[in-house]
């Protein structure tokens, strides 16, 4: 039985990157027999350039279809002047709340081969290991009015809404409640309930849910001071719950805090387990076109893909394991170059990784 | 011609701090011949405890009459099971919106002998200073609608409305804007404009302004990135301008930079530059009554109230070199003590200040 595999490029570093992750997945398709097959579309500004639109007719079809998807990276300053409705991000916007992938998980992990390429103390990130459970087919993101109006007097003011239901609380609570039972069995829930009514509700919510998981304790904070705990103390997270926006915020100061953002994957799932895997740095356009991008958060991106929407657990740890081996002997792109490292590119660190498998 | 302070001590640490900063105050009401005047009032919990409400008209009254405000901090866990229209917090809110406190500055500063005290290695943040400028009165923090619903099929849903007009935006741009003159001439406005409209006008905005201030150079930067290059490369940075919600977070990230939240000051002013001046910090719930609590961000509002309210500036000066004489003793508050430090009190702290000036 065959599964497929929809692969995204999008924009900036995104085709050379998923480039090197495509050979990655063939090589493992074959040592493992895992029968995947692969097609490829267009999103993003390459879907602008192509077609006019951030996420064609073409392109939803397909994702709606395949099994799993691996995403580069969308957007850049080529797009940004366009307006809201067909720029890159609404490409990205659109496959997450088409295909409902409401849950995003976003780890943070310090790979010991590159403990010094953080800008915190060692002893304050030697061996994180943070997953952020982000909400991310609603909230402030997806919600209702949104706009820019004129006021009476003619001046323009500009609104959004933040917005969530019991029930899209509660099907991002189990996923992290479950995350949690795999990991510490410890979940911090981040809202803002001191001020905004929406996450009073989220807290609520997260309290109901924490009586079916008597195994994890739960705790709440505010989302202020969970930007400060993250900076000064982060290893006393295990799993971190939140909406779309925090998540949004605060997944990108985490995945920081490693200090090699170019190593961090993430996944975006269903209620169906399928899913989209994507690197969690972005699309790079000041380094693209030449070479030298960091493919190992696409790469493992597509592991991640392997472990959770198809069901090739071996293949998922082949690779993983083949990263590790690469960093050992020193290999390093220039986003993690150190003192001690050999300086590759894009292609020579997809080479090295296959080797290694 | 006198001139009013009110004091407004609030909760959990805020009493025993407020207590220090006041005799501070006193001293330098003799030494400069100030010719303040003191009053105090409940906000609060101690407000709520008092009177049944968070802001008392009493405390409503005299805040709308003094010349400057001096607060401590408001919350605590004793309050948190009250709802929202009465807990703490709305006291806070209540005076910021009331008194039209829209322009929020949170310096974020290493003291040079606190270094060692920072999560982040020395070369990262050695000499930063950045200057947060936040708006305090509108944006999702005081948005309407708000509140929670019932939707059809009885399930509930929370909602808030993140909403700018032009003039909201004008008025807090020109605050970030002369504050980037009068320091290294660069702004970055943080948004999302790639995702909510409400931050489209912001950044419109900014654009039009900058046209008045061509000696500032003026960035943007999504919210997501700018809590990255705070931890990433913090002295990127000179003034950042956004919005409340935002500002919350990235002013909480940045002053956690220095590893010494306990020593930063914030000043919220309005168009008569009339201001509210305020630590950094929280209540501290876990540590009040201990007469442990740093009271040298409290100390230091009180100076940067002198500067920007009071029109003292010499008065300002001799308190901030006071503080730092204290910290060139060694002198170390529990919050900020390293190997070489002597720890004292609370109240040890503020006498030391006292002996400084
Ligand atoms: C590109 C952008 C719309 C997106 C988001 O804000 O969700 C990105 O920052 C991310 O976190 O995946
Ligand atoms: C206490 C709370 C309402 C307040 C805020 O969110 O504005 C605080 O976090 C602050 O930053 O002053």
């Amino acid at each position: 039985m065959s599964k497929s595999v929809l692969l995204l490029p999008g924009d900036g570093i995104g085709p050379e990157i998923v480039a090197e992750a495509e050979k990655v997945l063939h090589k493992v398709n074959e040592q493992f027999d895992l029968g995947l097959v692969f097609d490829s579309a267009h999103v993003g500004g390459a879907a602008i350039d192509a077609t006019g639109v951030p996420l064609p007719d073409d392109t939803l079809d397909k994702a709606r279809k395949a099994d799993a998807i691996l995403l580069g990276a969308v957007g850049g300053p080529k797009w940004d002047g366009l307006e809201m409705a067909i720029r890159p991000e609404k490409g990205l916007l659109g496959l997450r709340s088409n295909l409902e992938l409401f849950g995003n998980l976003r780890p943070a992990i310090l790979y010991p081969q590159l403990a010094s390429a953080s800008s915190l103390k060692p002893e304050v990130v030697s061996g994180l290991d943070i997953l952020i459970v982000r909400e991310l087919t609603g909230g402030i993101y997806f919600g209702q009015p949104r706009g820019v109006r004129e006021l009476e007097g003619g001046e323009r003011q500009g609104y959004n809404t933040y917005v969530y239901s019991e029930s899209e609380i509660r099907r991002i609570g189990r996923v992290a409640f479950e995350a949690a039972q795999q990991r510490n069995k410890k979940l911090c829930s981040v809202d803002k309930a001191n001020v905004l009514e929406v996450t009073v509700l989220w807290r609520e919510i997260m309290e109901e849910l924490s009586k079916d998981y008597p195994d994890v304790e739960l705790s709440h904070m505010y989302v202020d001071n969970a930007a400060m705990q993250l900076v000064r103390a982060p290893k006393q997270f295990d799993v971190i719950v939140t909406g779309n926006m925090f998540g949004d915020i605060l997944s990108d100061e985490a995945a920081m805090l490693t200090g090699s953002i170019g190593m961090l994957p993430s996944a975006s799932l269903n209620s169906d387990k399928q899913g989209m895997y994507e690197p969690c740095h972005g699309s790079a356009p000041d380094i693209a076109g030449q070479g030298i991008a960091n493919p190992l958060a696409t790469i493992l991106s597509a592991a991640m893909m392997l472990r959770y929407s198809l069901q090739a657990e071996d293949a998922a740890q082949a690779i993983e394991a083949a990263v590790s081996k690469v960093l050992d002997q020193g290999l390093r792109t220039a986003d993690i170059m150190s003192d001690d490292g050999r300086k590759v590119t894009t292609r020579e660190m997809g080479e090295a990784v296959l080797a290694a498998l």
